[in-house]
């Protein structure tokens, strides 16, 4: 057996393990998808294991967040700092290797997933922050910023809307270094798919716009590495799907969905050892492994060397570029804000909507790194960059996102952006479909990522859209999440002072609550609001 | 010019006339999509506007329901007992049009819609409704439930994610008698669709396993009736694509995002007026159309007295089922409920979302017309109803519902359940997923119908899935919808009382909030469950 397929195998029983130990979790993916992920992982991710935090290194995904033992093992085996202690104490009350994956609380996770769908989104935001940022600072010479986003799904991520929402825009928009592995394993907790899944899933994504390829077994990793390649080269996004065996190497559950959700039980992970040849003693790797890895790591080390001398080219050749990436990357812009000449001035009463439009094009002078857009509702959420481009389908440079009728991919795009690095990412939307957002919102919160969301049309000021259209508990839902601002403030001022502390809080999302309308420019009360509308 | 052709012009000048007495409002689609909506409802659908609420009708759903205008003029000239006035109060405080079509408001609107998408989802649920009901109640002699459910949907419709989970589910269950009209128009708010909307619509429903037809002109009522024709007959669901020109007749604005959501303007409605020949006073409908429309609406009315002679005979032949139909359409099970042998009756202690399954298996006997299911979490929500088949791709007489990773689409879909009449409808998933089916809850509690959440693996009982499927602020979040029931029983005899809240409900949503484990089970306490994983 080869020291790849060893290492395989390796992902296979430290999951298997892990979940038995815990008697709790989901061995039926790391099981089935093991030769993907060390594939990737191994032979072509860009990543170094050394410095997670690399800001050229590739991303990765688990948009399938239960197949967490599938990441702690890999990042296990591939020398993040995840020790074997850790993957003990997996499924434990503050143990580094919770059920599911949880950005900021363990080395290596790009991102909170679980609620499935999310991770797919986020990995869309992250591809459009490269995409965005290669364009600002890369020069023919010296591409500083050139890392591919990969994402891994199941069926049930393919199922959730978002999914839909942020694979339509992908496509639109031509992300081309956004590679989705697609673990089709035809099994979902209730039983088959069938029952519920019958769609063509390569078609629905080719109608996307998207490459897709399939992998006919998810054991043959010569195909494997074959598909991330072409995906690669490729000028769209990419749906690799795998055709994989649920739980494999357990041969009386595998292709169950038995072994979706549960433990194997001892007796079956005895025979699952039996099964791959494996003979070492309960998380123990064997040495062939761990020295084959220290090479494999090694190597990967090497790819930022490569990095390092090719940015210190870069930092000789273009000073004033990468002072301002850095400025970037550490937010610097924001502490000026208050300081800035006439960032409090206006004249006149206006809708809070309107205040904030004034002082985002004030930010979008001060704040180069500043990125968002609307679902679809930028002229009413005033929300749109006069002086910053589209981000376009042809045109990556652009600094206004156009996200279409996707409110809930739109606010997970934005804690993909923000996940990235280097950039301060907002989106807009009408206050009462905050509802639509609300998945999102609530891991950009627990994540303790700093996203901004304009929301507008709050209060009876709403006018004649009538209840649909009208946000009531609202302000009290996004209140209740914890680590969560929302603001509501009543005047120019006060929607100058919150996006500043929008923009300078560190590790708490912020909601911006803004009126549609000023009583004052109508020379009216509230009460007149009540008797008919007003625009 | 024909009276029908007359018609659908009166349709697109009263939907311009009250936009733009009202100041506000979305002519574009009313006057792009008047041809296709009038050659429905005139020709092809089963309706009699003189008894909006008979059962066996065809449904029809505006999706897009900023188009509301659209419906108030239809159902004006189809003389559904919508006046003129009411026309002309179009977004007022309190009046009969309201911005966006309103359940239970205004005389015929089947669903509340706006928000988008959640009307696609909707009528999912009604020709699941219609499916079943059908296969409960008809006899070879007597189609007694034969009905189309209609749905018009534009652009923003289909970008939601909730769209792409119902129709997902509408292919793989095979709903043949759903068919879905698409206004293309290339046009959304922010411009045209080309900046975040270039898939491929027609292969995108395909690989749905939907069969799609494509009008090329939105004008051609020749090419829209025969592809409804087509339509009914197909043993797929329908996705009828039409190419339309937004805010046809303005030749100024046509075509442009400008005649999205705004009125036309003076003096573009004058020029419209004379590009489609019309030329009678505001808000007057010339005799010719008004004419022509007492004789479609009686041709529609003889639709129901077939069916009633068509009921006679069956209640005659089949006196057991007619009873059992009319038991079905006014819920005459729930009220012995109480008085059920063996309601209460229960053993041991056990957590309460194990004490739903109990009570459920009750009320699968004692409630015939229940019907219900989750989105892929039933063994883990206990929503399952023992007894009862599963409604599948092959057998639509099953009562367990089997959602697919879609909760925004089954909590709308349940909407559409209820909305259709005869049932009552459940759905049930982890409590922390409630943040995906927020959307469609809030449109139950607006629109007073009594759809029931089982809301499952609430408090630290939710044990090692860790923080992502941890409920923390949800309870707040339901508990602040206006007109919505949260019930979190502490035990069987409360979870019981729960359900029959829940099923005597007349006009309010019920949420159960179950726990995932009860201590007792474990001869722990809740201090010990924080110390680590327990099943």
């Amino acid at each position: 057996m080869s020291a790849d397929q060893k290492t395989i195998n390796a992902i296979r029983i430290l999951s298997a393990e892990a979940i038995q130990k815990a008697n709790s979790g989901h061995p039926g993916l790391p099981m089935g998808g093991a030769p993907m992920a060390y594939t990737l992982w191994a032979k072509q991710m860009k990543h170094n294991p050394k410095n997670p935090n690399w800001f050229d290194r590739d991303r990765f995904v688990l948009s399938a967040g239960h197949g967490s033992m599938l990441l702690y093992s890999l990042l296990h085996l591939f020398e993040y700092g995840l020790p074997m202690e850790d993957l003990k104490e997996f499924r434990q009350l503050n143990s580094k290797t919770p059920g599911h994956p949880e950005f900021g609380h363990t080395v290596g996770i790009e991102t909170t997933t679980g609620p499935l769908g999310q991770g797919m989104a986020n990995a869309v935001g992250m591809a459009m922050a490269e995409s965005y940022m290669s364009e600002k600072f890369n020069k023919a010479d010296a591409k500083i910023i050139d890392h591919y986003t990969y994402a891994l799904v199941g069926d049930g991520c393919l199922q959730e809307g978002i999914t839909s929402e942020a694979a339509s825009l992908a496509g639109t928009l031509g992300l081309s270094k956004l590679v989705v592995f697609y673990d089709s394993n035809h099994i979902t907790i209730e039983g088959s798919t069938d029952i519920s899944f019958r769609e063509n899933v390569k078609m629905r994504f080719e109608a996307y716009n998207w490459e897709v390829i399939v992998v006919a077994d998810g054991n043959d990793v010569v195909a494997i590495e074959a598909a991330i390649v072409k995906a690669k080269s490729s000028s769209k996004p990419t749906l690799i799907k795998v055709e994989t065996i649920i739980g494999y190497g357990c041969e009386a559950k595998q292709g169950t969905h038995d072994i979706h959700g549960a433990p194997l039980g001892k007796d079956h992970l005895a025979e699952t050892k039996a099964f791959l040849n494996w003979d070492s003693e309960p998380f123990e790797v064997p040495s062939e492994v761990t020295d084959h890895m220290k090479t494999v790591v090694a190597e990967l080390g090497a790819k930022e060397d490569d990095w390092n001398a090719l940015y210190a080219d870069y930092k000789t050749k273009y000073p004033a570029e990468a002072k301002e990436l850095m400025s970037w990357l550490e937010n610097d812009y924001v502490d000026g804000l208050l300081d800035l000449e006439g960032y409090f001035d206006h004249s006149g009463d206006k809708a809070t909507r309107v205040s904030s439009f004034e002082v985002l094009q004030k930010l979008s002078k001060a704040v180069p790194n500043i990125i968002g857009g609307a679902a679809d509702l930028a002229p009413s959420t005033k929300s749109n960059m006069v002086d910053r481009g589209d981000f376009s389908p042809e045109d990556h440079s652009g600094s206004n996102l156009h996200f279409g009728v996707r409110e809930h991919a739109m606010a997970a795009i934005i804690n993909g952006l923000t996940l990235h690095g280097g950039l301060k990412a907002y989106c807009a939307g009408f206050f009462v479909f905050s509802d639509y957002m609300k998945p999102s919102m609530r891991l950009a919160a627990l994540m303790g990522i700093p996203t901004i969301y304009i929301m507008t049309h709050d209060s009876i000021g709403v006018g004649e859209d009538g209840p649909t259209h009208q946000p009531i508990e609202h302000l009290l839902m996004l209140r209740s999440i914890p680590n969560f601002n929302v603001i509501r403030p009543c005047d120019y001022n006060e929607t100058a002072a919150a996006w500043y502390v929008a923009l300078s809080s560190p590790a708490t999302p912020t909601a911006l609550i803004l009126s549609r309308q000023n009583l004052k420019q109508y020379d009216t009360t509230g009460l007149d609001l009540l008797k008919g509308a007003y625009i």
